[in-house]
């Protein structure tokens, strides 16, 4: 129940088209929605191209390729597929226009809409084994209306190799940072940028990683001010999170 | 050495003054701050009355009087320090000006800047104990230039009190959800806005919370988009990266 | 032995019929039995109807069917039979009638009781990976003579879908919370009930929910009063109990 | 906002007292309170002479005094102080009524009320070092109005002393089952009762018991039928959803 | 080096027929096995007909046939193969005599020689999911010369099944107490025993079992006296210290 | 109730001097005391001046005073107390004839009994930081009349240490090896000697040794045959556990 | 950029040939390789001869033949590869001449450099399921131009046949010890030899290992001098700081 | 028994001065002290005036002035007094002349000795708070005889502080990297250095630090080659272990 909605109840009371007992049983049945709740999605609504998204994992093919086919019949432009494999994406495609990258387990259903974030997200990650999760969270930005800058491969071990692109860590938005093992990398970005620098930690490792839990403790130690992490190989959830602060300066 | 110096030398060395082996000699042994490294300090003298910060946990209470005085003395406006116990305090504000606020262990030497953000930073609790590490949170965002809304004692165990402010995290710019025990107070926060949610793990409980443990999982688990997490108990951390996205908007 | 066997061989010794020493025999041999030790199965047998359970796991499909034959043709007339894949469900069904519910990996032979509980089992989940779990629960309640009311996908960071069934919530007689990821669930409806909630944690999740282990730690520090945790994916033993408590009236 | 205060709103509107947009406002400003979210304090202010409940920790003796105070000038018969250590409770002992329970840490201010549940409560611990934490659950359970019988000291390793109270435990209503080490009671009269069993685990122990963890995890792994768990330590909680069950047979 | 081989080189040094530097050399070379460092194996020597053991795990079936019949070619009547599969089982049965019992993974090459120590090893479970573990527990003591007593499903959630075999537990001279999910066993077996307890954590169980840790945690802290631990699923550890124990009595 | 008063109970039957209701009640309310499960204690009773033990923690130094007092009255020649500090070991030998033993926390009154195990106990130390608990455990062996032989300080960073008593190990009847950090000493002592060596984690260590869990885990997983482990800092369990291996050749 | 580099641009700035921003552009844009970050490369080609790495896992087959015939075809003598396993081998060694060491994993392309170390390197493991680990590290060493010492299986559970061996640890330059389990090698080596240690956990075990766990803690706790620890499982790290160390003495 | 030893026993035999069966007495009763075990001993006594060590946690201060005392009698130069307060150190330094360094916890009684190691050892801390930690490394290698330089608080989170001591950092020996918090600082420093590192993690920060776990696990993980790790807070192994490797080319 939207704004609207209440108040045309509120009216027919007034006009003597509602007894005051059924709005209430109009009220207890339905009694939040009418309140706002659905805000993010009306807020959504209002910004036509942005993604919705469905969250792949423990669907099957055909339930992707429903839900997908349903929200573009919609007029939904943009449908991000996450932790979606090659198998289902082989299926789904059959079904719906369906551009499907690999890397990241990423499909998308629509078209990539046109950036309009006030900054560029950089995306970066300490080594080569963390770029699907990093893909994850470029797919993903890019889905929600985002210019993105890679810069993978560049791990701490190798100062250099991030210190040739100091001017992109920099001149950044929001940084998202990405690395398994033991996640050194958001700190050393941190300490570089003066934007919020959100960190990933991923499964990559062996040993005492832990299945990233090294990685995931050293991003919550980091001595570095302006980081903050999420869940190991989450990179949908930093993708989601830098869109959002990268389309704050609209309001 | 910075972007002029460098100039400088280069210039020197091609009007004569200096040989090759003069001006190789002063890269290797200034190398870096030539070279916007300290692009962070600039920054912030740019923008003169933010505060300095200064970490008290660990300082005797006259290396932090020291530590301020030097500040002020330089024409800093705002000193915050973190982590100050009552004792310190007392002992600084013999030194020089302090404002000491117990509940969230802070000083602040200097005055409060006016808030000069693009919105409010919400700030919310689940209980009463959560409060001094929201309070370590609120002032760092206040001595940052921040306006902040305090909804403290909203835990989810009592759902209503939370949606009683619904219309305050609803129109927040970001917010700062800090929680123990059980931590689920940034996912329910999560769901109502659609800004950006730090979340607080604090050590308040006791048994299976393991000093924090259990909200920290929690938190990192949220299922909530735009929700990151900072260390346990690390308010400063949260004010900071707030602060931060607050000012976003206004490059 | 039972107390009416233990009558007999006194009256035995009384009637001389029984020396002293046989009579110790008789003690030594069964010595526990005889005092009420199998109250449970003597209790269970005066409510006809009631299901017996057959765990699943770690037996062969000709095991269970001879088990639950066995139990049938001894009169029992709903045998329940928990983690049973499909493969041993329809080899199980050949020798026996069997209901299947795959959902829940639960096979009914024989058949549901009707309702004798004094009130409603809600089960409730935070999302729809989780239903798998509740299922087990309910269908474990349903074979013990429970009504119950499915409430799923009613996740948190969605807090106006829960709300949407606060009625339901706050009119059942025991309520069964299941949910993986942050655990939050049981927080917020033991708040908004006040009847006992059983929280039941799942393994679902990736990275730092560590199988569960995020989820039963948030369960387990939850403020809300009236809540307890079973075991992480433990449906029966949540089922199990509701129907405990649901049944306790009639006493 | 209650049920009639909406209906109040709803006929101003209908007899023209208050525009669509004022009573539109009136929902948007407080929204919740009216739908009934308050039932638990309503329900209890039904069962007049049940305890009001105070958490010590973290409060000072004055605050305690204050609350307290301030419940029983309310009409409160019965208020519970948990976690109120000695010196606390000679303090508040001067301002208001107390009664102090020094074992348990629990104060209480008023009267006990009668017992009104529908059974008794049975009280378990394994050693003695575990009393503390039964009798906070005991004294929590007298107070919310429950009749209760302790059984302490019957830890497993010496089995007969637990069987010796086998009848106690097989006509309890509901147990609680304390023991700190290796957690293994709640198992055991779970296997002889056939009522809900509630398990706390303590922090006695030492070494590898890693401040009640080991008996945590044992009795979430109980294999008998009907345990649930609470945190650990949490007497208070185990000793309100006893009495919750213990009271269900009411309605 | 044994000790007649130190006396041959001293009488040769004494007669003249070896030089002291010559001596020293030999000293030198192989300084360790001449001080009875190979005790462990004379001693096993003496005592005929007891088994060798091939740990099976991690070696090939070409591998453990030729160790086995190369074992019995030096006139070793039993040797004991544990953690031998099936597959491995078949194809060493080609090569050598060898009796292979499924249930514990092992085989027996040879013939188990007769119980010769001084009592009755009494081998218990909680649960039939542990029979496996048990039975590596069991046949390890057999074929080291042990008479045996099983109690297997004996497990603390139904004491009464246990305490039917009280006459087997307290006439025992050594018992395996073997048990997954919360471990309770050994902690009532140690109450009513009198003789040393193994206790025997197994992997079985799940969720909060979190792979046997509850388990080995809850033994770890038992209250009873004479309980010690070995590792989780560790039958062969188990059945090889009680048989050291149920020999001692010969010395 | 023992087996002659089972005796008594069926004679007075036959005898017509109590009616079978008579005689069920008195099964009833006694029902496991006369079946032997206070074997122990009786067994106690046959070897007279063998220890009755007081767990001093969390006991007054004035109830400990009272218990020794009346063990000691009823004709207990040793009885020995443990955990007992400095303070309380003070305060309890003004009450009754006291032997205090600081290092091991241990107090023994009355007279410490004539060895009469069948071999003796070696117990060995890591590192001079781990005697508290060997001589916890030293004096519960001698208390409980055991020789024993004490090689401290032998850790395996030394191993000539270690080796120069091989012959004490060697010849052991059964062996208590107490060491913290790396908890190495049991593998090295269980590979020389081929009697029992009870393994005995301490806390002495600092950072990664978590509170004795590197020793703990380092024991469990011995590649040495014939060890098994106690909780951390349990001299107590040790002890006790060593004197009953130590007794068992008398039966 | 080199230092030859830097100088050019100078020279070329003082000649007049670049004017000062063309000079300051290039700084700019390769700032870092110009100041000798790239070192370890440089030193490298110093040494001709000396293996370079490839990291095998998560690198196709194709990927890896096609890197290591550039660094061949670049003037390479000798590439190692790590992690390869057989299925990649076979393909690899189609397109390019390589040597593979199934049990390390390994493979070498071009031919194994002459040792240049200054002294032995030697490897030992605890037994024989560390020795894939132990040949990962020498195969490492061996490629690294170092001669090695294999003394493998002389776990501490068995002193003498370490013992047996003291000649080699004694006169070693740097030991690697590998073991899993409880991880005790590295303690008694080090104890012997004077020369640093490296201690490499592996993940042979079971139960209470956790996956190499336990032989971490033990080894970061061990008593003995000189012990540093790399991850679990990691045999190239020790290889590649055992050279690092043994080729020391040549600056 | 040193060889000479050995050599006098062998001649003894040949001269018929002492009987085989003597002779085999003498080398069982002190058998390995005579194969070269103490050369640890032998070969410090080769280097005089490099220092003793006493590890002064858990010894009085009575007892380490006895040990120090006796040291320094028997000729030693140098005696390093590890983990010593101040309270101690005075004490201490009544009884023998002893300079105490407050930061470090270390007292050296002596002088300390001339550097005679082959080249520099860096040590550098991410923090001020981890100082204390570093010092006790620092006066470690110089009470061994080292030539040390200090790198303190240049954490990556200010990436321009470390690169500013690059060349430092380049042309060291060995590194000693010492931080808590995340722990990145060995694998930047590592990526710049080509010798080796030795990682020590602190117990420096809160929250999710876990006394220094996060730290450990990041170290361990290091992505960059030649970085090995001691014990949390171990500044002395870290000493010792550099001043190792910074000697080794000597031989």
């Amino acid at each position: 129940m939207e704004k609207k909605e209440i108040i045309g109840i509120l009216k027919q009371v007034s006009e003597g088209n509602l007894t005051v007992d059924e709005a209430l049983l109009q009220f207890k049945t339905a009694p939040f929605e009418d309140l706002g709740f659905a805000k993010i999605d009306n807020h959504r609504s209002l910004r036509q191209g942005i993604a919705e998204v469905i969250y792949g994992a423990g669907k099957t093919p055909q339930q992707i390729a429903e839900i997908a086919a349903s929200m573009l019949a919609n007029g939904q432009k943009t449908v991000l597929i996450t932790r979606l494999n090659k198998e289902s994406a082989e299926f789904v495609s059959i079904k719906i226009p369906l551009q499907y990258y690999e890397t990241g387990n990423i499909g998308i259903a629509g078209e990539l809409p046109e950036p309009d974030g006030y900054g560029k997200i950089v995306i970066a990650t300490g080594g080569t084994s963390d770029i699907p999760v990093a893909e994850e969270a470029a797919l993903t930005a890019m889905a929600l209306g985002n210019g993105i800058i890679r810069l993978y491969d560049i791990g701490v071990a190798g100062i250099h190799r991030l210190l040739e692109h100091a001017d992109d860590i920099m001149s950044a938005r929001v940084i998202i940072a990405v690395a398994g093992m033991e996640g050194a990398l958001p700190s050393v970005i941190g300490g570089l940028a003066d934007c919020p620098v959100i960190a990933v930690p991923t499964s990559v490792g062996y040993g005492a990683s832990f299945g990233g839990l090294a990685a995931l403790l050293s991003m919550l130690n980091s001595c570095a001010s302006g980081v903050s992490v999420v869940n190991i190989d989450n990179g949908f959830g930093a993708g989601y999170l830098a869109s959002m602060i990268n389309h704050i300066g609209a309001e």
